[in-house]
């Protein structure tokens, strides 16, 4: 039987989830505290029982490598993050690390050669919840991170560079983490689906067709403040009957694609009184599609219908940028390659978005990037109630084990 | 020549502005003060200049009577109040007691003769400024003031009833203020529009066809809070979605009426990140209507599309009324004396709402009420920059004078 271990993983997956864990509830692992150079210790310590050869790079990845027939051949590359947001969960990247590590230590274990090198890596700070900077490992692995992204402080004050250093890093080498493109064949991450696609499909496993990359908009609408009562609605320029309309035609235009999804989350009016007509209104939108294409066909016609609202009713709109992150496609060779994973594992094949963002949107540019989802309870992430049981957990770690055969195992 | 001092209504309206001016700006006089009380006594100051005979009732309202040919006629009642929101302007209620005297006291300088008495009133606390509970002086004369609205508190923990004491009333003696229906004829009261529809239309001075009565509703609806990325559009119940709808339907609803208004004036997201859809929406609505048949089916068809929305998107739904009070007809009888007095004036006549509420709708329930509204520059009231030109008061004294006659002089 050629099954990767489901005890050994969700002991593994228990363990560590004991690392950062909070009176209050849930785990919190920051980036260069404690708690995560323990963390990091410990999966170190099962890459070494896994028969992994150890490194740590400039940007604190902890990188575990299986060596491939031909050791020049570029490597398949698959890890996830061990960092958590305050009071998070037990799965949320620990399982695409320890998944990964099982994965290897099944291949040595039954003497399974491949062409490639695989290498499983612990990315440093995915979550961003210390600096409010996140993907700080993948963009160093990809190149991307800049000098100045080491600037960003804590609540302390305290900058990237400087945490850094007391965890014995310098972060003036951090270029040195970066791989070149001829090093590496493919990334494929597993991770928890954190939303309820397979959950609603009953289905343990499904293959995420691309990142879906976040545009943040915030919309000002500036009209006149008045007396409820006093000013008829012929002659009002109030900014929540634009705003109101403006979210109707956000909501009608992402429910027109598949994978799009469309959030206003904050949403003011001012002054704030019953009887007030609001003055302006404020909201966001969190746009998002795995084809950017799409996206900027949705951004474009909410633009348009916003402005011609506005200008309708004599609003004044401003629309500002917060983030523009490109979409990431996942590559249909990699999805190719999980389909035939949950084949052999004897599972259906769900193809699915994923709409939160993954370490793999940072190795875009690098190598063709795939991901492989788990379903999580109730779609609940980023608290201490999110669960993936020990047959899921087991079940992601068997279809990642079939896909890094393939992909390890074919020519370059 | 027959017409009210346009110099001495504008002396004195100038006069009575200075009284709680405050170095900030604007005007502050909140009831049962010093300043309250000085803003009294010159009042009851003008109201003999006028000739009339005063009194102060057991809610401190300031009543200036001129007799008529019956002194058992009931009285044609007019008057407004003198109390102020903080930094207020000189116009809000003023123009309309000292308008009323100034008509008052020109019957007296050219010695006419009504048959029905007139009483100018100055009523206590229309604003509601000092308590958040306003019109208390128009309560106390219809008898519908309740001896719990005297525990109303002000900021230093001073209720309605102590600061009476304070003043010198027995508040045990409120209910001796109300007047009987048949010793009312009529009130008709002047006021400033606070909006800005007589602006609009290039008048001075409008015929009042009702005051709207507010209706507050707030809603809440909850669904079920999630990332903005991994949850697909067709899974969601984001209370936004919901609320958006519902809103639009409100301005939509609100439109379909002549006289309607509708504002949501607080929205709140929760828990109000950019990228976590909501799981709770709250917001108000304010509903106005001078007919209650209209602000009903308003009211009905809002709550049925809430319901239907909701239920559609999963959304539980609560509705909570804050304030329901009814609107108040103006008197047809009313409104003709007004617009015969505007011909008699040379001016046009012109009909509106009042969307805001005054001391007219507590005496709906004792006799016929009616107002003339008097233009405001830009429709700003409740601000120091509130403004009448001299002109414009002048026209609005010169229609209720002639209105009272009018009214005055009829038989019962």
């Amino acid at each position: 039987m050629n099954k990767v271990s489901k005890e050994r993983l969700w002991r593994r997956m228990m363990e560590l989830g004991q690392i950062g864990e909070q009176d209050s509830g849930g785990v919190t692992r920051f980036s260069f505290t404690e708690e995560e150079r323990q963390a990091k210790n410990l999966v170190i310590s099962y890459m070494k029982e896994a028969g992994l050869i150890v490194r740590e790079d400039a940007a604190g990845n902890i990188i575990g490598r299986r060596e491939g027939r031909d050791p020049l051949a570029p490597a398949v590359l698959t890890g996830s993050h061990i960092d958590t947001v305050p009071h998070g969960g037990k799965f949320d990247g620990a399982l695409g690390v320890l998944a990964a590590i099982e994965a290897l230590q099944r291949m040595n274990e039954l003497n399974i050669e491949t062409v490639h090198p695989i290498e499983v890596i612990v990315f440093t700070d995915e979550e961003g919840a210390r600096f409010g900077f996140g993907m700080l490992g993948s963009r160093a692995l990809a190149g991307t991170l800049r000098p100045e992204h080491l600037d960003y402080t804590d609540d302390q004050n305290i900058s990237i560079a400087e945490a850094m250093k007391g965890s014995g890093l310098d972060p003036d080498n951090i270029a040195e983490a970066a791989k070149r493109p001829e090093q590496v064949k493919a990334y494929v991450e597993l991770h928890i689906e954190q939303g309820t696609v397979l959950e609603g499909h009953n289905q343990p496993v499904g293959i995420v067709s691309g990142i879906a990359g976040p545009l943040w908009l915030k919309f000002t609408l500036t009209g006149q403040a008045g007396h409820a009562g006093a000013t008829p609605m012929n002659v009002r320029r109030d900014p929540m009957q634009a705003a109101a309309e403006i979210m109707g035609h956000i909501y009608r235009e992402a429910k027109k694609y598949p994978n799009a999804v469309a959030t206003v989350g904050k949403v003011t009016a001012l002054p704030g009184g019953i009887n007030i007509i609001p003055g302006e209104v404020q909201f966001t939108l969190d746009l998002r599609d795995i084809d950017e294409t799409v996206r900027d066909e949705m951004e474009n016609s909410i633009r348009s219908c916003a402005g011609q609202v506005c200008k309708e009713k004599a609003i004044d709109l401003h629309i500002s940028v917060l983030q523009r992150i490109a979409p990431t496609p996942c590559s249909p060779d990699i999805m190719d390659a999980v389909e035939n994973a949950c084949r052999k594992t004897g599972l259906g094949s769900i193809t699915l978005a994923s709409g939160a963002g993954h370490d793999g949107m940072q190795l875009g540019s690098l190598c063709p990037v795939g991901m492989i989802f788990v379903r999580s309870r109730k779609g609940i992430s980023h608290s201490p109630e999110e669960w993936t049981s020990p047959e899921d957990c087991h079940a992601g770690a068997e279809v990642l084990y079939h896909t890094l055969l393939q992909l390890a195992a074919d020519k370059v």
